[in-house]
């Protein structure tokens, strides 16, 4: 596609592209942005090796003109859109590229990779932090995804609520709260049950959490109470029936004088197995299986297209495809939250080659990320990844409060264009 | 739990631990293990950096016993496992990690991130290959899941049966082949379709497939058969009633003389989709979305649980949790896969602390991946890929006909157990 471009001359074009979604699968109410962090991280380095030069020069992938353009590739083109932690819904442009079509399309799965997942994960954990309600949710999932897919699911949980995360690489690179937990294999491991909670006891203090299923829930609990006393921090329930466990559980620390315990419960929690959870006596939920694949939605299903580019007279004309089904929108957007009197959200509003019309209680939604292909500040590494997760929580408390039902439905808003 | 087993000393003890999953996820008739090579590339490379040790020695998230221990941390031990693109079934033994418990635990997320996810996606691939029969599918589903995730997908995806890829970075790594393609945003750079075709045709010669749907499908196969005349290669369709349009498409293609040229179909397609296309008058599948998230299935579910290790007096254990609903079967396993007089599959056989007993027709599973720290030949990098794809092919027409099954049931085999 570039080699043929850059042979007609088109890839010098001007162009915008589009990021956005055309639902929000699995009947969400809300979508979280996820990944701007990562993203901004990766153009920052954006090259091309001369390793992998080689390998297309090799296999004859592409030409040796496109060879030229890939060796001396850098972005220089602007991008705007959603701050990441910004709540989306239905055609909300999350991102907004600017360059020549070369460029863009470059960038291309690039970005789609990363906002598609990353976004995915934010989606399904902020859902579980909203169940979870005050109780802190604890992310533990790295081992059913990808390795690096793990960290960046680690980053997403935390912008969106979670406390924190086991992933020790995501809490090096992103500054994240990080937790540790003892598994079966700990318990097993030593010649009883015993020798297990006096060396993790030893090790780690009494303000551990000693993992009380791996053989009888009831004599472990006694157990961890008698080497442990009032001070033992907490357990952990990894099976059965959660709610009935938590309760016996609860009630028989309480009879021993450990009132002061935690209970945390893991065993694949989704944000319906939280919910049902809210009443049972537990402290904390560890969340693993269903957070990092997006809890039934594994992928966003965002898209970027190209909805402007300039025509062989250089002018800027908007452009759109057809296609049965997946007819996409021509002419740059622009978008505003309304909110009423309350400050409560009312639609998300997209200007069609204007600018959305806003009142003084609307917010403006579009933020410059790139500017002529200057990474802005304030988006990368610990400290944007704590500035998302400010942003999601204050965009969640504008929307109104059907957005908690977990059941699929309707976006809880409605998307309405507005034309020139 | 490091620190607290290195502290006690119970760190050092001799383990075994063991991969497997319980069940097959979404009622799948055989699983593939994928991600082998990747793992034992990972392991020839696993140390800890100074920028990680002093990460956890700055958040003093172990002590200075444990740091030095993962300063100088390598693994010695020996793994086993089934090879990559073997078929699998519940409580296959697909990996085997003989170390002590410090080793063994090191490698636990590691090891699982890998197999789970590759794994899945080796799963839905196999199916599609299985439903395209002597057709081509290619993998295009990059841009639905985690950059790195991508590239692994891609490989799991050659391993059972893909004819190529979509992405560059896997065929660099792993000598697959690679295809491209045009997307909508090519055909709308251009001021017409007209000029996108011809720069298409002119850059990459008659034998290129051009993407038919932007605008009105009939008015681009009438152009591109004027372009490009009886040898134009393809034409992909991306949108609609696939069937439908493949066999309008067809008899349009067959009506201007151009029965040579292929029909590519694209959009959403799962195994299901594709079965349902095999008497449309299709070439090629092209997949994305389904294929990186595993079908509805975008993990394995495999778990690692310590087995076998040494007690106090240095004598080797077998070792189980009895946790509910999730209790382990302790004692070191070895497999076989049953095979009767005519060379087919009925039984999964797995020893329990035996070698499973077999005659002449069974095939042991078990082969040596890692023997006292070093990765033994033939798994790894191009040749590892090439090999497990040969693999996957035998060990598939090994197995009863109604493993093509795509609908939900049971494993097309059972797994039996033989004790000592």
């Amino acid at each position: 596609m570039l080699q043929a471009a850059l042979a007609s001359g088109a890839a010098h074009r001007k162009t915008v592209f589009e990021v956005f979604t055309r639902r929000l699968s699995g009947g969400r109410r809300y979508g979280v942005l996820a990944g701007t962090g990562r993203f901004l991280e990766g153009l920052h380095d954006f090259r091309f090796t001369s390793d992998e030069i080689d390998f297309l020069a090799d296999r004859k992938v592409v030409n040796e003109q496109t060879l030229d353009y890939l060796r001396n590739f850098r972005f220089t083109g602007t991008i705007r859109g959603y701050a990441e932690g910004e709540i989306f819904f239905p055609h909300s442009p999350v991102l907004q590229v600017e360059a020549t079509f070369a460029e863009a399309c470059i960038l291309e799965t690039f970005i789609l990779s990363i906002f598609n997942y990353d976004s995915a994960v934010a989606t399904a954990a902020s859902r579980m932090s909203v169940a979870a309600g005050t109780r802190p949710c604890l992310e533990m999932g790295s081992r059913r995804a990808h390795e690096e897919a793990a960290v960046a699911a680690a980053r997403a949980a935390v912008i969106t609520g979670f406390a924190g995360t086991s992933n020790l690489e995501a809490g090096r690179r992103y500054g994240l709260h990080t937790i540790g937990t003892s598994a079966h294999s700990f318990t097993l491991l030593h010649d009883s049950e015993r020798e297990a909670f006096e060396a993790q006891l030893e090790s780690l203090g009494k303000d551990t959490t000693l993992l009380v299923d791996t053989y009888d829930v009831e004599k472990a609990v006694r157990l961890a109470v008698e080497l442990a006393g009032p001070e033992l921090g907490g357990v952990r329930l990894d099976s059965g029936d959660l709610v009935a466990q938590a309760q016996y559980v609860r009630e028989l620390l309480d009879s021993l004088g450990n009132t002061g315990t935690n209970i945390t419960v893991t065993s694949d929690l989704d944000e319906d197995a939280i919910a049902s959870l809210a009443a049972a006596p537990v402290n904390a939920y560890g969340v693993g299986t269903k957070l990092v694949t997006g809890s039934g939605v594994p992928t966003s299903s965002m898209v970027y297209k190209v909805v402007l580019r300039e025509n062989s007279e250089g002018v800027m004309e908007p452009v759109a495809k057809a296609s049965s089904g997946k007819a996409s929108i021509g002419g740059q957007k622009s978008a505003v939250r309304r909110l009423n009197a309350e400050g409560r959200a009312t639609a998300e509003v997209i200007g069609v080659d204007i600018t959305a019309p806003a009142d003084s209680n609307d917010r403006d939604l579009m933020v410059d990320l790139v500017v002529d292909g200057a990474v802005q500040p304030g988006f990368t590494g610990a400290e944007g990844v704590r500035r998302a997760s400010e942003r999601h929580a204050r965009s969640l408390t504008e929307l109104p409060v059907a957005a908690t039902r977990l059941s699929p439905g309707d976006p809880v808003i409605p998307t309405e264009f507005v034309n020139s």
